[in-house]
């Protein structure tokens, strides 16, 4: 009998396969092919092929010069535009605003040819860094509500350059599943006096079923309800409302645990593609003791039909307890 | 300047590229593959290979024998299981229950290697017939809250199987993207006292620049804010809020209209992999003044990648009078 589970945050119901359900060599391998290398305009010597870049750690060199270590620079072809004013106006009965926004690239280090996984851990503290600090950055700009941080790696998973990068989004609108989110946990919180977040860390150390690791700053899980085969969460147990406020020593931890998650994945699902999402406070808000950052894994293994589209409702065919057996037992953490 | 635009329905915005908006000849062209005519449970004289038919319009033979035209059976492989109670429990902080509900294939007749809109208008206006009769039967069961009607071609959009067919899954709960979508409208008709898909409609028959195509029964349109590209609805004009009321001169032209639709987007996008989704009320609420069935289809032509599924904002290269125009001036109707 599958199961139906309900996540406890958002309130979405997912149909968990239980009976037949599908191990990683169950699905059908597509492992995100090795880069090949190719004129680049993320690699070094190449920085006359970006925009002017708004960010770097460097070595050696000067701005738009081979020497950096990261390097953050505004998409060649943003979605929204920095310039202009929101221009809030009506359609008839339909509601729209100019494009506004920041679309930046973070460039995880020269090398063209590394898998996420394969990047130096240090150079994957000062990726976390080069987050922490456009975000406190651009919410300089009181036209910004919303940032998102995100990964997409692999064509199956939405990456068009095959250069390790990360990239953010700044938008003048707090996004509809961002909103839901934050709600749902205020609304816990004032049922419980206690952060919803929380609660799950406390309920998930002391269960164990669907742990991925444990650092003294982090917990790894598969959560309850999953949406997707190998869902993975990264939470920070001290509670903490905004990214990018994490003090140094959380960015260090949390360059070793998202690593070490990332290479459990690639090595149990075999280089899949995959996404991860800085899931983080609205930037405009002060602290809030009822949101807790946190950063989602979605590995790609399954296409989403027609059903999940026109439901919201997700059938998942890997139970969270058996995904995160199989990344526990995956070693490496 | 792209542009944001807000869904009047559901609230959400999207972004609208305006500037380099993409065409149809600007999308990678992965046209779903022509059938291969193989061993399929689906085709005439394999009977025996589903479950034992649930439903069958037939020119001749028995139950579960061939001389049908459209037959519906259980899903082999059903995500939810028909027998049992739901049997509701908390499992620390968590909420689930069985995963009780009905997953069914609707044949779309004999021929394996036909399209959609290769099919024969008699034919559809039968599937839909189908689609009507298994709504109204499995609504007799309480246990069912909401019943989704879909169809996934092509395996880009989920489909398993080539051979012509649409799925209905029954559901004990109401999913959270349907309660959204009728609880917005009830918000909107609460304040108007209109029906906000009617107004819609009154809006896009007037501007016209949305709209693909036009009968006494039906209005097909662009959405104003649509998450994809060539997103596509077909909506009633009559006020109805649940499909299986629909008589039977609206499904002979519905018949028409959705084959038509169909085979615009055929041959503009060249058989791209696409979901249809029946939106229809949930099913043991009695008639609704404020929610109107209709029907969602969404062309598979770009990936969904972490910026969505952090955020459910959606960036859809091509505005709606842009996919309006090209499947309004492709003719066939």
């Amino acid at each position: 009998m599958p199961e139906l589970r309900k996540d406890p945050i958002t309130g979405r119901w997912v149909i968990i396969a239980t009976d037949r359900a599908k191990r990683p060599n169950d699905f059908i391998r597509q492992p995100v092919p090795p880069p090949t290398v190719s004129t680049c305009p993320f690699d070094a010597g190449n920085e006359h092929k970006t925009p002017p870049e708004v960010l770097s750690y460097r070595n050696s060199g000067g701005r738009d010069e081979p020497g950096w270590r990261v390097r953050v620079v505004p998409n060649k072809f943003p979605v929204l535009g920095i310039e202009g004013d929101l221009n809030r106006q009506g359609e008839g009965m339909y509601d729209k605003m100019n494009g506004i926004g920041a679309h930046e690239v973070i460039i995880e280090g020269p090398d063209h040819c590394k898998t996420f996984g394969e990047l130096p851990e240090k150079l994957i503290e000062e990726v976390l860094w080069a987050f922490r600090d456009r975000v406190n950055d651009l919410k300089k700009d009181k036209r910004f509500r919303y940032i998102i941080l995100f990964r997409n790696y692999g064509e199956a998973a939405g990456a068009s350059l095959e250069h390790p990068h990360s990239q953010l989004i700044a938008l003048p609108v707090i996004p509809k599943r961002v909103k839901e989110e934050v709600d749902a946990a205020k609304m816990f919180f004032d049922l419980k006096e206690r952060c919803i977040f929380c609660d799950i860390i406390r309920q998930e150390s002391s269960a164990g079923v669907r742990l991925v690791t444990e650092t003294d700053r982090f917990t790894v899980l598969a959560p309850y309800a999953p949406r997707f085969p190998f869902e993975t969460w990264i939470v920070p147990k001290q509670h903490e409302s905004h990214y990018e406020e994490a003090d140094a020593g959380t960015l260090a931890n949390l360059a070793w645990v998202l690593r070490t998650t990332i290479r459990k994945i690639d090595k149990v699902l075999e280089r899949p593609a995959y996404n991860f999402i800085v899931h983080s406070s609205p930037v405009q808000e002060p602290s809030l003791s009822y949101y807790h950052w946190h950063i989602e894994i979605i590995p790609k293994l399954t296409k989403v039909a027609g059903f999940e589209w026109g439901t919201g409702f997700y059938i998942n065919p890997t139970p969270p307890e058996e995904s995160a057996k199989f990344l526990r037992e995956a070693g490496l953490g």
